[in-house]
């Protein structure tokens, strides 16, 4: 599988991932000043939740172009390795 | 609730928290650069995989310091309420 | 604990429950059926995935009850080792 | 997609979903029991986990099949809608 081993995404693709781990990351360092402020531990809970997700959203559309792309074309040149690597990754998104 | 509105942790667990948060943020600069270098999908799934899993260990401990503590107080006080405000909270981070 | 290792719920709530967990035992005879007549496995992933969701809101129902009832009367008379408990189980629901 | 919207399992790999989905009905009849004793809910609570783990693992195990049959196939023949269904689905299964 070498010739894939390297990811190739629209630079729009990246652009969006990009700022939204951005977001993640401010968000992240929200709960850092979160928590040395004592804010109430419910509404920093229900932020992690939110940060949580964030990154779900990110996992999903980089699923989306991997399997568009990558897994796509090496089912089509009969490379089935790709396919349980594939369904080990998502095995652990689902954990 | 007023009077709970403050989350009042130990120093320690305040910093075993945000030790965790930098390790996670650093994490998420991380999958930043991963994208921009173009690196397989399967390892960033899995690496993003690994930040939400940190991020739930966070909220477990920050649940368990919140249960412990103002739950705890304010059931003791007979203030009711707080059990539907922390059902409420776990209900968001099962989904 | 003792004493309350025997949950104490209303008929009402425990009706509910039932009823709710008869209409998962009937979703999953119908998963069954849908496998044996080669339904198309989308369907049937999107089937289970309902199932799952259902499960976790019996969970949700059940926990708050458990906190309002047991949880509640035990912290009202001291006894904290309920608190570890609780959190455990709640971390067991989370993965 | 009409040519593939019926699944095409070897008679092994339906054995062993239906035979985990017997042990999943048995299970959640073992709910309704303990409900109605009023057994303590935080065993009941990691019952219903195990459950829904149960129930993931024949999600897993029904993807990995349906990936290497009717999704492989259809990429195979250009048929490039699958993603985007398959995508959702695997969506649903995260939420």
């Amino acid at each position: 599988m070498e010739h894939c081993r390297k990811a190739h995404h629209s630079i729009e693709f990246k652009q969006d991932l990009i700022k939204r781990l951005n977001k993640i990351e401010g968000q992240v360092k929200g709960i850092k000043r979160m928590i040395e402020e004592d804010v109430y531990c419910d509404d920093i809970l229900n932020q992690i939740t939110g940060i949580r997700s964030a990154l779900a959203g990110v996992q999903e559309k980089l699923l989306a172009g991997h399997i568009k792309t990558c897994v796509f074309d090496q089912i089509k040149e009969g490379k089935v390795e790709v396919v349980e690597e594939l369904v080990e990754t998502i095995r652990r998104m689902l954990r």
